[in-house]
């Protein structure tokens, strides 16, 4: 497994190769009609200049970042960590320019071709973003595995690398996040709410701008957030593997296995992942006849068998000890079960109790969702601790470390499917504003459901991943730092370690207060804007004059990028500061606080917001008794809905990223605090 | 020092004495017209036979886990179990019994004779709760003291008497706060909502519910939360004394310190605590003509300077060293630093922002009230982890929980301000419903409105005072299992720990979960009764008929009643099974984990609901730009008021038990999981 760092390089090309031919095959089907391609291209273009002016603000706070880090750390660190700044941003470029494009394309299809066609399209749309982030992530470790004999000093500029593609995610899901809610709080609340108009009418000046929001949070965002995790957990496996002595590792895995096996281990495993992604992407070819949901269901379950008998045979031919197999398979079935219990509390009968609770009036369908959104952290963290049990027993601190990375082994075809979301509710947008017929927009519905389905289970995966690759991390953390300062205690009623983990639910709870009131402020100069263009524009409401998109664009541009350096600098600043100031065992403590209060929020506004959305949505449809559209349940259940709106997609969603950066800053400062 | 144990029981008698006192001179004045003693004998009987069904649950619940502690732990143990069963369930009858007394005779007394009196009344009325807490709480701490030889099997059966205190609150602040907002939510949303009636209109079913309530949650609940981490905390210093070597005390504390005089020091704290208490009490005789609000500050103010410079005199008179005395600061200033972060979030600017984003509805107006509530548990953590700083450089260990013992002795004083503000509250509604003219209204308004502000305070200082004895007793518990297996390791980043800590949470958020449901399916019942009663009683709307209170008294009571058992057994049940499967270390997680989400849901809840209720109080009076009562930002106000609702008073107070109850739960089991 020597030459595992200049495999994963290649596969990583071959991957993004890929990427590219997807690119071209989804570029080249028909755009529609030219007011379809109108629409697209505003969308487009804001989407563009978005990500455009965000990564301007990024680069110039990656370079002062670096800088420090030259100053402080080592040279090496600095550059791996511009490294991570930039694979990470050409992820989340290239996926967003493939998204933007699938998403009118998607549309043409439904209208030309009917649904498994359109399917098609989204799912290859989506498909370009997952082979980027895999093989993006996987070029980089690639890289760096080959640039760097083994051993600790050499380890720790991966950390570097990982820091570059953290800073990115939580920038990215952080402003992504206000992005999107400013837009669609602000559209849904003049356009649904007062003045009576349908969602994505071309009328509403805020539309494009809402638009561009699903696919500057949902995709870029929850990009960044997956490369994240997949970088971090191999990281971390790497780390613990060389923090292992000889002894340790005889005694964990016999004496067959030396440390090389371990550190070459996680990239092996993420570059099998790649290859089952890419095997299961392709093979919607044949299963895309089966309907939408069943189609990804197979895709994805094609991926996993693939990856899962691939691992099995790695391990048999390097005769490696099964009780790897087992820490593997503990992390993937983790994944799967957490993002199962998600999707109940999300689409399943908690979503008819709040929809129940609806009909006594806003505040009781509040606080149902609350206590809903409570219950509903019980059983992933639950699965995370059964996971965490079964790695450990299986194979030691690295066995958690492994289950994070086989929990995340195929994120290109995760990523493939939680992208294609995002471009069908586009495309559903799209069919609206173009004013296409009924039957179009019955198919893109559809396949929005659908997109709706895998976003619950996507959104509990990509927690869960997080909360296994933050663990993972901080365990990494504890074994770097006794590596400097020999065996460091670090006891759960040490003074140190309990002042650090609250100061970490510190952390943790004023980053989530800023995103939730930065949502608020963004949403109310939206409604401003908006309200004053239905006042201001003559015709616009008849439908004789255009709206100004572009400067609803412009505001909610604004709103994210300002709105989230705050956040950004407390979550750099404060394990520096704690670090410093209080020492390694208080940063210990740190990482365990905010884990523990991150997981949670996360978790719990993740699904508080989605039941929310769900029984609106549900009311809707008629389910509930008596009640519908217009009825005073349904006012009710609107209200939760429009509070679950930052729940979960801006203020969840930044706890993943908070807690893996809050981790992987300590694990950079590790050798210098220790 | 030696005789402390019978000097406390001494001490506990003659605050128990002055308690009697007290009480008689409140049942000595008028209690007005035939009107208002019928209605306050609705209120009081109403209470009374709450609390003797709870306490008939409790009795059976208690046998069950004495047998249990009996067969498993010791006789000891269960024994002293029972005793604390029996003092908690004491002070909390002859408080209820007082308030509920004192409550007509301060109207009758702002009727008859002015401010001044009325403010005197229902000081005294709190006082006997005041005095009750502290006195018993000494007296079983003196008892058991002065039955015991010093060490550690003996300190063991001490944790049976906290044990027994902590059963007690835990039901009593779940079952209170199920009662209070289930009669609470369901009497406004038909009474103010649909009837448009007046709040505390006679008309109303629910009002003597809503005001029995009052009693079973603020005065009941409050005053066994506060017993409970009176006692909680001497006990963990006691546990922190013994287990310290010779060697130990020596380097912190010099040669001139043994473990009989720390030992004897919480006790001795807690002596000049109860006389400092009652001295200020007294002094209101001579405060009351400053008003209310300054009044009682005053009577705070001589309770803490007579207990500071008494407590600095034993420490002189002993020749102890200053070390402690910073400790103890530490924890009185972090308590008042912490009520007045509280007052701020709940009172403050933060109140106009939530008013103001009323003004875009109730969805903004939940946002913006979520957004303070995360931000609210900042400076209160802070605070915790200054005092934990501080103390443990003063005095170690020892010190955390010296912290805590600082922070509560003057609970007397404390619980006496908390227990006269539902007797104020209480006062207004039987001011109203007795149908007494505006100026007396006037004066019980203003006693109420210095209730709120007292009330707010107090609330910060009942989670401040729980977080630190759960963190004192968490402490003390890693000392009594090393006592018995040696030096055994708790690393955070054991995924024992970690793996106890992922439970912990979950046992919190199911827990809060659990309340959350229990208001809103109680609340449900309650609404369903009342809109029953003013349909089916005729003359109910005119006046000419009277509604049948008792039936609403009764939903809330059994409501209260069936559904504070599953929290409970919860709660009792998850050290239990964590303790005997995984082991101590994970046991100790788990108290980690449950410490860190628990206190931040503490502090959350409470912080956020008073903020929602006090937004729309200032919209009522006026203070938000062209908006008050019926307008549209009222309407949205009130939506969040009762999300408030079950937040402040049910599940945020019932989360400070629950961190309490698994500490010391955890406590009692260590020798037999160690």
């Amino acid at each position: 497994m020597s030459s595992i760092g200049s495999h994963a390089l290649m596969a990583g090309g071959v991957g993004l190769f890929i990427a590219l031919l997807l690119y071209i095959s989804v570029r080249r089907r028909s755009a529609g009609t030219a007011v379809m391609a109108e629409i697209s291209d505003q969308i487009h273009l804001g989407a563009m200049a978005y990500l455009r002016k965000q990564y301007t603000w990024l680069g110039i706070f990656a370079l002062v970042v670096a800088a420090l880090l030259f100053w402080k750390v080592g040279s090496e660190t600095a550059a791996c960590y511009l490294l991570g700044v930039a694979t990470s941003s050409l992820a989340g470029f290239v996926g967003m320019k493939a998204a933007t494009k699938a998403n009118v394309r998607t549309t043409a299809a439904a209208k030309d071709k009917g649904e498994a066609a359109a399917l098609l399209v989204a799912f290859d749309g989506g498909a370009v973003m997952g082979m980027a982030v895999a093989s993006l992530g996987l070029m980089g470790l690639g890289l760096l595995f080959s640039l760097l004999s083994d051993g600790m000093d050499t380890i720790s500029v991966m950390w570097g690398y990982a820091m570059g593609a953290s800073s990115i995610a939580l920038f990215a899901r952080v402003g992504g996040g206000i992005y999107t809610k400013a837009a669609d709080v602000g559209a849904d609340l003049v356009g649904k709410v007062e003045k009576g108009i349908p969602e994505d009418d071309p009328r509403n000046p805020g539309v494009i701008a809402d638009n561009v929001g699903d696919n500057v949070g949902d995709v870029a965002g929850m990009g960044a957030d997956i490369f994240e995790s997949y970088v971090g957990a191999a990281v971390a496996c790497m780390t613990i593997a060389v923090t292992l002595t000889a002894a340790e590792i005889t005694e964990l895995f016999g004496p067959n296995v030396s440390v090389a096996t371990l550190l070459a281990l996680p990239l092996s495993l993420q570059l099998l992942g790649l290859i089952a992604s890419v095997l299961g992407v392709l093979s919607m070819v044949f299963w895309r006849r089966l309907g939408p949901q069943q189609g990804i269901t197979a895709c994805e379950l094609t991926s996993a068998v693939i990856f899962n008998a691939a691992a099995a045979f790695l391990l048999y031919t390097f005769s490696l000890p099964w009780s790897l197999f087992w820490a593997l398979i503990a992390g993937n079935l983790a994944g799967v079960l957490i993002g199962r219990a998600c999707h109940h509390y999300t689409m399943g009968a908690p979503v008819m109790r709040i929809a129940e609770a609806s009909k006594t009036g806003a505040a009781t369908n509040i606080i149902t969702g609350i206590a809903v959104g409570f219950q509903s952290c019980a059983a992933p963290l639950l699965v995370i601790s059964a996971a965490i049990f079964v790695a450990f027993q299986a194979a030691g601190l690295y066995g958690i470390a492994l289950a994070a990375v086989g929990m995340l082994a195929t994120a290109g075809m995760i990523m493939t499917i939680d992208a294609s979301g995002p471009i069908a509710d586009n495309a559903g947008g799209i069919t609206e504003m173009s004013g296409l017929g009924p039957e179009v927009r019955e198919i893109t519905d559809r396949l929005d459901a659908v997109g709706n389905t895998t976003a619950a289970t996507g959104k509990g995966f990509a927690i869960g991943s997080a909360a296994l690759t933050a663990l993972a991390l901080f365990v990494a953390y504890k074994q770097a730092v006794e590596q400097v300062s020999g065996d460091l205690s670090m006891e759960i009623s040490d003074p140190n370690i309990i002042v650090g983990a609250l100061i970490g639910a510190v952390v943790v709870l004023v980053a989530a207060s800023m995103t939730m009131s930065a949502v608020g402020a963004a949403a109310v100069e939206m409604v401003t804007e908006i309200r004053r263009q239905f006042h201001e524009i003559p015709g616009l409401m008849e439908g004789t004059a255009k709206p100004d998109a572009e400067r609803c664009v412009r505001i909610s541009t604004d709103a994210a990028l300002s709105r989230m350096v705050p956040p950004g600098i407390l979550a750099l600043g404060a394990p520096v500061i704690v670090g410093f100031l209080l020492g390694p065992v208080a940063l210990g403590g740190l990482l365990l606080g905010s884990l523990l209060v991150g997981v949670t929020l996360a978790l719990f506004m993740a699904n508080a917001g989605g039941a929310w959305d769900n029984a609106k949505k549900s009311i809707e449809a008629g389910h509930l008794d008596g009640e519908g559209k217009g009825g005073e349940a349904h006012a009710a259940a609107v209200i939760g809905d429009t509070v679950g709106d930052p729940f979960k997609d801006t203020t969840g969603p930044s706890m993943n990223i908070l807690i893996k950066l809050l981790s992987i800053v300590a694990l950079v400062l590790a050798p210098i605090v220790a």
